[in-house]
C-alpha cells in the first residue's frame, strides 16, 4: 500500500496530514481523543470510513472515558460512519482490539467492495468521480475509488472532479491516480455536464457520507448535481460505500444534518484571498441525492440496483 | 458609474487589469492592435461585449489595417461579439466614430435590457447568477448583471457561482455587487443543485457569449448545468445578452466553437498550485445550453420567452 493515512503504532495515532497534500506529507501525531478530535474537524483526516476509524483509535488513547465519546462526536456531524464507529467502542471489551478489528474490517470491505463494483465497469469505461474516496479516505484501498482500483486492467480512464472547495478531487483524487497509473484528467466541477453533454463519460462512481433507510445519499457537495446530469444523459450513476455508513434510524435523506463549513474555504487558498471584502458565503459541506437518481449503491455483500427502503431492509 | 473597464483617451485604449481584482486597480495601456488582442486573449479585458468593444478600439489604433483585424479575429474564438465589431469596423467610414458607437449602444442596450429584464424579477427573489456579467463585462451596467441593478429597488438578494476555474463571480461579480449595495452570497459552482433542491433560488439569470440561430446559448462552463438543474426544480432560466450576441450563420450550439484554454487556470491559482505534476487537465471555458432548457432571452428590443428559430429570425 502506498498511502498510509492512518498509523496506529500501539500507543498514539498518526494521521498523514492531507491539508498539505500532495505537496507534502507530514503526520500529525495525536495522543489523545481530544487531538484527533480536532484533527477530524480540522480535515487532517478525512472521508467517511477513515473518520471512523481515526475516531476509535482516539477512543483506545483516552481509555473509553466518556469524555472522549462526548468531543469526537461532536467533530463533525454529516459522516455516520463516526457515530457507528463510537457505538462499536462503547459495546468492546478490548477497546485497542476492536479499534483493530474496526480498521482492519473497513479494508476488507474496500477490497470486497472493489471486486463486486468492477463487474459494473465496462471497458474502457470513461469513469467520473468526485471528491475523494481513496486510500486516504478509508483505511486503505478506498469505496469508489477502490472499484476503480479494481477496474484498472480495464484499461479505464478517469475524470476527477476538483470538488471545490477543498479540492479533494484535484488534491487527492488527482496524486492517488498518478500514483496507482491510471489515467486521470481533472477538470472543474462546473465542466462536468459539458463532458456528459459531449458523450464523454460513460459512468459516474462516488462515495457516500450517509445512507437514509429509504436509500437517499448524504455525499460531498456536487454529487446532488452530478447525479441529475447523469440522470438528464442516461449516464449510469453508482454509489459505493460500506454498510457502517447506512443509518436506518433516518427515514429520508431530508433528516441528514448537513455540516457547514468556515466562509474562508471559499474566499480563498491557502492565505491567498481572491474574494472581496465584506461578501456573504455559504459553505455546505454535503448535499442528498435522492435514490430515484442512483443506479445501485456497491457495498461489501452487494449491489443494491434502483435502491428503495425495502431492498435496503433486506440487506440489515 | 463606478467601474471602467474601457477606456478609450483618444490615442490610446486603457484596460482595466480584471486579473488582479478585485485586490488591485490597475490599468494596461494599449496603443497597437497587437497589444489589445494580447489583452484580450490573456482575459486582461473579458465578458462578450466587453470583448467586442475593446477589439472596436483595437482596430482603431491600428488604422483598420488587415494585419490588426486577422490579429484581433485570432484572440479569442467563442464569443461571437468580437466577431460583429470586428464586421461593423470594415464596414465604417470613420472608424474612432463607429468604436465609440459601438460603445455608446452597448451601454444604452445594457439599460435598456435591465429595465425590460427587471420585469421578469419578482419581489425579494434570490437571484442566482454565473460568471460576471456586469459592468466589467461590457461597455458599463452590464447584461445579467444589469438586470439585477435595475432589480434593486426590489429587495433581492443575489447567489454568485465562484465561476471556476478562473473566478469571475467570487472576484468580479462579488466585488460589483459589495460595490452597488446589493446583498450577495458566494457559493462554490457545485453547491447551486443543493441550493435549489433547499428552495433557495426563485431564478437564474446568465449572460450569453453567441446564440445560434436556433436559440442554443454558448455561455461560461458551467451554464449548461445550471440551467439542466434550474428545469428539474421549475426554476426560470433566463438569458440576458444584446443582438450583437446572436450568430444566425450558425444553426445550432454544436456549431459554436468552444475554446479550450490553459491548464494552469484549473491546477492552482496564482503560483500556488494543488494539483499533482502529471495529472492532465481539461479547460473548456464555454458550453451550450439548448433552447429548450432557456424560460427566456432578453435582449435590448424584446424577451424571447421560450426562444426557437422562428421567433428568433422574427426579431432580425
Amino acid at each position: 500500500m502506498k498511502v498510509e493515512p492512518i498509523r496506529w503504532t500501539g500507543k498514539r495515532l498518526e494521521l498523514l496530514d492531507q491539508r498539505l497534500l500532495p505537496g507534502k506529507k507530514k503526520y500529525v501525531a495525536c495522543q489523545t481523543a481530544e487531538q484527533v478530535a480536532k484533527a477530524i474537524k480540522d480535515m487532517v483526516v478525512r472521508g467517511a470510513p477513515a473518520i471512523g476509524c481515526a475516531a476509535a483509535f482516539g477512543v483506545v488513547l483516552s481509555k473509553g472515558s466518556s469524555k472522549a465519546y462526548a468531543v469526537l462526536a461532536k467533530s463533525r456531524p454529516t459522516a455516520v460512519n463516526l457515530f457507528w464507529a463510537l457505538e462499536r467502542m462503547k459495546k468492546a471489551k478490548d477497546l485497542e482490539n476492536e479499534a483493530r478489528a474496526i480498521f482492519d474490517e473497513d479494508l476488507a470491505g474496500n477490497r470486497a467492495m472493489g471486486e463486486l463494483g468492477a463487474t459494473l465497469i465496462p471497458e474502457r469505461a470513461r469513469v467520473m468521480t468526485h471528491c475523494n474516496t481513496g486510500a486516504l479516505a478509508t483505511a486503505g484501498y478506498g469505496t469508489a475509488l477502490g472499484v476503480i482500483r479494481a477496474s484498472k486492467n480495464k484499461r479505464i480512464s478517469v475524470i476527477a472532479n476538483e470538488t471545490r472547495p477543498y479540492l479533494q478531487g484535484a488534491r487527492l483524487t488527482a496524486w492517488e491516480l498518478v500514483q496507482e497509473g491510471i489515467p486521470c484528467t481533472l477538470i472543474t466541477d462546473n465542466m462536468a455536464g459539458h463532458l456528459m453533454s459531449r458523450g464523454e463519460v460513460d459512468v459516474v462512481i462516488v462515495g457516500a457520507d450517509r445512507i437514509a433507510a429509504n436509500g437517499d445519499v448524504a455525499n460531498k457537495i456536487g454529487t446532488y448535481t452530478l447525479a441529475v446530469l447523469a440522470k438528464r444523459h442516461g449516464i449510469p450513476f453508482y454509489v459505493v460505500a460500506p454498510r457502517s455508513t447506512f443509518d436506518l434510524k433516518i427515514s429520508s435523506g431530508k433528516q441528514i444534518p448537513i455540516e457547514e463549513r468556515p466562509a474562508a474555504e471559499v474566499t480563498g487558498y491557502r492565505g491567498v484571498r481572491w474574494a472581496p471584502d465584506g461578501i456573504s458565503v455559504r459553505n455546505p459541506a454535503f448535499d442528498v441525492t435522492p435514490a430515484e437518481l442512483i443506479t445501485g449503491i456497491v457495498c461489501e455483500r452487494a449491489v443494491i440496483l434502483a435502491p428503495d427502503r425495502e431492498k435496503i431492509a433486506k440487506l440489515f
